[in-house]
């Protein structure tokens, strides 16, 4: 049986909200999803098969990060990422937009890109629409991201207008840098970002443009940097209903528990962010009754798990007085069993809200998710 | 079926070499061993599991770390050593007379043992054999070390004679604690520790003073610690031989591959080392052609395993070109699966001794085994 390049199916929905199923030819990715984040061509202290344990469909690639180390060019000789770090499902990578914006030094933006100086060892790079595809498909990657310019919330509205009508510039560059390179007849889908803030005209004049051009899937980018839920979730009631019904939504960055559910709830059917892996390696854990610092004195002695309604394994094996003390004394074990709950918690919040949905229950899961995670800090 | 508290029989013996088994509570160590080293209650960056995949059949705790974090009354409280850590195999714990000489700050010896500083927080403690073995059994120690006392190689001969000495009084006394302690009862051995540096006349009398008190095993301690492999084999050539026939003799700290083939070629049936736990921190992997570091820009591209003759799970799976740019990239991943290619070559090597042993092939085994290992270094 040969599998689709990119078949997205909505089976259930409940209010905005909508579970569904994206078919490719490296495996199927139940949505909504939540995409852990492997940088560096890793998810940070997990190995692949833990991570596909976890109940992840799909993991995200950055290009940014690749680009610089091993090389996109060495990536590509050495196989492809999958081959490379031995993950056989799909790979979305971004476009660099956005850590060029944020990790790169002395950064020059142009019509044509964003030249800039790598902050690993000082050699020049450009970042143009065409060569963020080209890497992306040297890569390997299933879902390619449109290369998008991004700016600081605090900016005036012209700049945001202006950012924006650029990045719908380069979104048709990026989709014809695409439909040149050939990397639709190898398999890969390709994402559009809207852009504009949020503001809900320029949100919905990004919107027009991407559809004019005609993407696989589109992106709702430059939230989560630091708006505020209330004011991100303020644009996610109106964004996504700007993007086509029938294509898959993807909220990048995205974020805290509660921010997912609420974006859910909005319509949103993908979410990448660091927030399990990092904190897991600085001894927070995600619990159904909200995050907890495993660093805490109050945990030495506790022979419970993490979280005692977590069926992942670390939580069936370990007590938080072990976590405490590994994360205490600086154990690498530490991070590896902290990360991997905290993905086994994502993937398991994602598996609950696919389920409330098919069942038509996500306001009442929603509402409890909130007050039990909410009602009890660590 | 109830399992004996210590039953070691030898099958094989091969010139002075021997394989064997010791029957345990917690299960049962095949001999030749090596014991993966796990200092603070985890072998570092690595899940239990996968340790007892790679064929180690015990592993060794600190008494020193573990005494100061999570300290043993705490370990103790939380159901002891195994449970915390989630390993059911044996565990040999150390008398924490090395790392109180090695780490501790202020210390300061007497008859009756050494008092100190802790490394890590100033707290003030005393081991000494009565506190050594307190602390093991506090930790739930299937393998409880008497507790010596150490001096530098270079010291003069009657300082060593006095250590010595001294070693075997706390012997006795270390003795008297476990049988007065009950943990006999609780299933676990006592071993004693032969001293008297390179000097042949000492470790005679040493093994003497121990056989008079009577242990389960008999360590050789004080090697591997500076004087070079030559003088540790010239060592190796009389002190096996002083220690009982039918009992594990465990050679304690050792070490190199090449050590542990002419060690077991000597008659010694355990072993205990850091390297492969802390080369695969560091980038540096063993191979049957020699040590090789991961790092070196020769491996950026090979796509080829660690080492071809090797059946871990790293080797089946990711190329040194992978394992290159995660521990360049600083990615704890590098650490995680150097660190577990590393307890495989050496669980894959005791394995390999023990069937050269059983073949009655010890010398021609160990012979290639050189020439290949030391033929080619990276």
């Amino acid at each position: 049986m040969t599998r689709p390049r990119f078949d997205f199916a909505i089976h259930h929905t409940d209010g905005r909200a909508r579970t569904g199923a994206i078919a490719m030819r490296r495996g199927t990715i139940r949505t909504p999803a939540f995409m852990p984040v492997g940088t560096a061509a890793t998810v940070k202290a997990m190995k692949p098969a833990d991570v596909a344990a976890s109940g992840a469909d799909i993991i995200l690639g950055n290009t940014y990060h690749l680009m610089l180390r091993p090389g996109a060019e060495r990536v590509a000789r050495l196989g492809g990422l999958h081959a490379l770090m031995g993950w056989d499902r799909p790979i979305l990578t971004d476009s660099g937009g956005y850590q060029v914006m944020s990790l790169a030094d002395l950064t020059k933006r142009s019509e044509e890109g964003v030249s800039f100086k790598s902050h690993l060892d000082g050699s020049r790079h450009l970042l143009s629409p065409e060569r963020s595809i080209e890497v992306q498909r040297l890569l390997g990657s299933d879902i390619v991201m449109a290369f998008d310019e991004l700016v600081p919330t605090t900016s005036t509205p012209e700049v945001q207008a202006a950012a924006m009508e650029r990045s719908m510039r380069w979104a048709v560059r990026s989709r014809a840098a695409f439909d040149a390179g050939g990397t639709h007849a190898e398999g890969a889908a390709l994402f559009g970002i809207q852009q504009g803030a949020l503001d809900e005209g320029l949100r919905r004049s990004s919107a027009d443009a991407l559809m004019d051009i005609g993407f696989d899937g589109y992106a709702i980018g430059g939230l989560a940097v630091g708006e505020g839920q209330a004011a991100m979730f303020a644009c996610l009631d109106f964004a996504p209903g700007q993007l086509p019904v029938d294509r898959p939504r993807y909220l990048m960055g995205v974020g805290k528990p509660t921010d997912i559910v609420g974006a859910v709830e909005r319509g949103v059917d993908m979410f990448d962010c660091v927030l399990p892996t990092r904190s897991g390696r600085t001894g927070q854990a995600f619990t159904r009754n909200g995050p907890l610092n495993i660093r805490n004195a109050r945990h030495a002695e506790d022979t419970g798990p993490l979280d005692p309604a977590c069926a992942c394994p670390i939580c069936a094996t370990w007590s938080r007085a072990y976590l405490h003390h590994l994360v205490r004394a600086g154990e690498i074990l530490g991070a590896m069993l902290m990360t991997e709950h905290n993905i086994w918690f994502y993937e398991a919040l994602m598996a609950d809200l696919r389920a409330a949905i098919e069942r038509g229950g996500l306001t009442t899961f929603a509402d409890r998710f909130r007050t039990e995670y909410e009602g009890e800090k660590a």
